[in-house]
């Protein structure tokens, strides 16, 4: 029994240091809907969300990672959120966040700040609105990646299989044998994976991953961005993973965020049936890059973690 | 509370005339993975389904639907199955499906035959082997639609969302304004429906369908049929349905059983807050194509409901 | 040796009876780029082409094709335009039209006005450009569709290959075993058509063609054109073809000028190879819809033919 | 004037070592047509290509190209072949080719071997039997990318432009602002180039390209392809290139022969109003890959050509 029940991924927050520049990034091109703008705060989600928002950006420096956040099942696994964290030593605290009621946030045991919640103000999706489309576009929140501050996967692993309720998907082993990375996916969205967590000397954020109707949406973004001259922006891809089976492209926003479109992987149909996959280190040519290509080296770097100051 | 877990819809069992003329169609043109011939059984799924098969190909006639299968969420669950269709006056037996343990059949209040059971051998999925993905292919089953033997389908959607527990996502109402098609997702797979009933004069099957990777693969399929000139066995589309907002290409297969390919709608994030799409009767040149093109007549018919004799 | 020689269908005049609407609609919607507007005519081309403009809407009714427009090989074929069609009793007239030098109109034997040219200002392509993309986009123009004021085909046919020199690629066969449609390519573009000519009680205008990347591109616009609740102007498809290959969206702009977005047909690698396609009227269930599916009435029907005053 | 007239290139021929292995992975796995084996040689064509081969692979070592076949325009264009190059002190040699009357072959002025012929038997195309459509499939021939020996590409680009025919469309400059590599396309096939010459210290072979229908048929080649663990077999891409804007995925065959799979480039629509495009030095990043990925150091090593003893 998990210590309390997450609903799913719901949201992430974002640094950035410029909101205007990260709007025509993220709006412009990317195709984000675009919610609203309140002062240093701009609330953006997929085509096919309801809820308020899925990605806020704010205004700040450093960039990267504010919190990723969680809607649980119920406003009592509120409780349950603080008491399981205030046992484990870390400080819970209230937060205001807009459109959202109760929403405590937590540094957790690994350094990652996480925001949970129960409700959201629900505003509706774009449906069948074909004609505001633009961009990729986004559709949907679909996971996100972090780093965990530890030594030993298996910690983290234990945290988010035994306490959080996830499921564990694939894992990367090290040349040691050792569990480097871990997918899995919550008991609500079965898809291949709703967080990605690695080993790390310290908390960090790698990536936040929007789905996309289809690869050749990830094509038309790299298309676009080229022809702006952004080549920085196009980090990796598009290509096909070998873990998870999902398309691919990594792009870094104008703060150095990185935000993966993806698409096309599976869904955990029985997860008790599921046997988690397992990619040997031998494995490496292939497992992040089915084809084989090399993965840049600039995509191993991470964004640190700001949590807000408590 | 739902009166027992359907954890999802796992499976279908059709009767064909000729077993090896219904796997040149589903095997060989539309590239289902052929798990194995058992006698007069053909076992078929779709390359992503780990379970052995989601689809059994019956010699029998007439042809139609023989049932629909659903796995519950726990060997408990049955119990309660059968108890509630007890209560309910349905007759329920026990069933041996191939690979399956522990099956119950039951013809619901409504006429519609079910199969319900827990377990069933877990043979893998072809994961990654591209190399042998064949026609669409296709991924995995995706809905099961069906006519209920009722003149009030709100009866129906009582028995559907508050005894099997389903959501109601979306429905299409009639000229005097009742209810005539009802799409609705189960509690486990949140897509943007799992099961759609209609009312019906007698238990009736329109159609099951499988989920394909993209568009792309429902012209392909198109084609293929065209160049073997099979027009007859392509029914309607490709196309783009309004309700649930997913691609869509009708086949039948040389029975005369009805087969979608299916691909591209929502996943229901937060169900609490879902708010079900209704389609006026003046919406209905383009709530079943979304694109305003003629339903084919042929579209409209039915196939029989030939549950096993109990 | 044909009279003169032809280069390439390079445009179309419409006539329509609002500007501003009807650039809604092939700009906003379909992607065209605006080159300019010049008083009562809009000049519009393809993301591919660098000539000034492949369309120019014009205001005026009745609406229609005013011409259809092709570049001659060289300065001197002018004067053989001009001493062919005088032969045979046509009218040549000099005419003006913007960015061109030295056109002239003639309506020809079976009563379609056609201009000829041999300069036009070049302006430029997109080239790279995809950030400026819209719509499908057209990429450039395809094939014009004709009726013939003629009794006999086979009359039109002998122009168009004998004297206009082009190549008949493939033809349609009436109950009676005679020619209805024949569709030709010229010498310089090779794909299965630059011109599809029908035989009819008197010239009339079925519709023109611009091609498109993929098939998806036509997806898109019925997506667009439907969440516009602008039903009227899908009037076909998207659709395969079987004769051509092609895939199609005929689609209605807002005077009911039809224009088609083509995508996939064939290049004709040797002339002299080619063995024209025949097509039965036995074979008419697939041979213009290659799925089997039945084409609608309304794509029956034609437009006139509204020359210039001579 | 041209010395002769080039309809267009036709065919090629490659050593490979072992001709079953080479079969399966142009036959199996790409889906090339294959039209028959002749004892030591295996002829192979795309579905759209009706002469009889497009393709032959000779067993044979060291591997790489044979030669280029191009067809001339009319029988006598042979004699003029004839008379160019041995007045040019090349040797011409009559060839006797499968299905090819009277060919001729010549090493040019360059080093590199082709081979000239007026008639090939003519087979047919593979039409609307999508049924039989495997791997991508290659569709038909579009060009091949070749190393002249030359200290001066511009000695080269005379040689084609001039003695030839073709028309430059686009060019990459050095750091010493000299041409490096340019694309020319020929007086028939107005694509984006059928011939990609480069500055070499010896005559060679870089790839040899063909038209799939869509990009997404490069990326089910890869998919493949990494599904039977041949990684070294994908070299580069998928992906898209800013000179000439063609999708590419540039594969390895089994003996290390270089094959791209190519789609999506431009029409050259008015040949004599094309400006060529240079591509600067400075543009490096983006000429080759425009998304602004690395080149892999592989893809730029050559294979030799070994033309056949005269």
């Amino acid at each position: 029994m998990p210590a309390f029940n997450i609903h799913r991924l719901s949201h992430a927050a974002l640094n950035v240091s410029n909101i205007e520049r990260a709007r025509e990034f993220y709006v412009d091109i990317l195709g984000f809907v675009e919610v609203e703008k309140n002062g240093d705060e701009l609330y953006l989600k997929g085509v096919e969300e309801g809820q308020h928002h899925s990605l806020i950006l704010k205004k700040g420096e450093p960039t990267g990672l504010v919190y990723a956040g969680f809607r649980v099942s119920s406003p009592e696994d509120l409780d349950r959120v603080r008491s399981y964290y205030e046992s484990r030593g870390c400080r819970v605290t209230k937060y205001k966040e807009k459109a959202v009621d109760d929403a405590l946030l937590v540094i957790d045991m690994f350094g990652v700040p996480m925001l949970f919640y129960y409700d959201m103000e629900y505003t509706g999706d774009l449906g069948l609105r074909f004609n505001v489309y633009k961009g990729a576009p986004p559709v949907r929140i679909h996971h996100v990646n972090l780093g965990l501050k530890t030594h030993d996967l298996e910690e983290g692993l234990r945290y988010y299989t035994e306490d959080l309720g996830f499921i564990l998907t694939e894992y990367f082993l090290g040349p040691d044998g050792s569990k480097q990375i871990a997918w899995l996916t919550g008991r609500y969205i079965h898809s291949s994976h709703e967080v990605a967590i690695a080993k790390a000397g310290d908390a960090a954020f790698h990536h936040i991953a929007y789905y996309v109707f289809e690869f050749r949406d990830m094509v038309r973004i790299a298309d676009i961005l080229a022809s702006l001259g952004m080549w920085d922006s196009i980090e990796r891809g598009p290509g096909r993973h070998g873990a998870t089976r999902g398309f691919h492209l990594y792009l870094r926003d104008p703060d150095g965020n990185r935000i993966e479109l993806y698409q096309g992987d599976y869904v955990i149909l029985d997860p008790d049936k599921w046997k988690p996959i397992e990619w040997r280190y031998e494995q490496a040519r292939y497992r992040s890059d089915f084809w084989g290509r090399p993965t840049p080296e600039r995509w191993r770097e991470v964004k640190q973690v700001i949590p807000p100051s408590l």
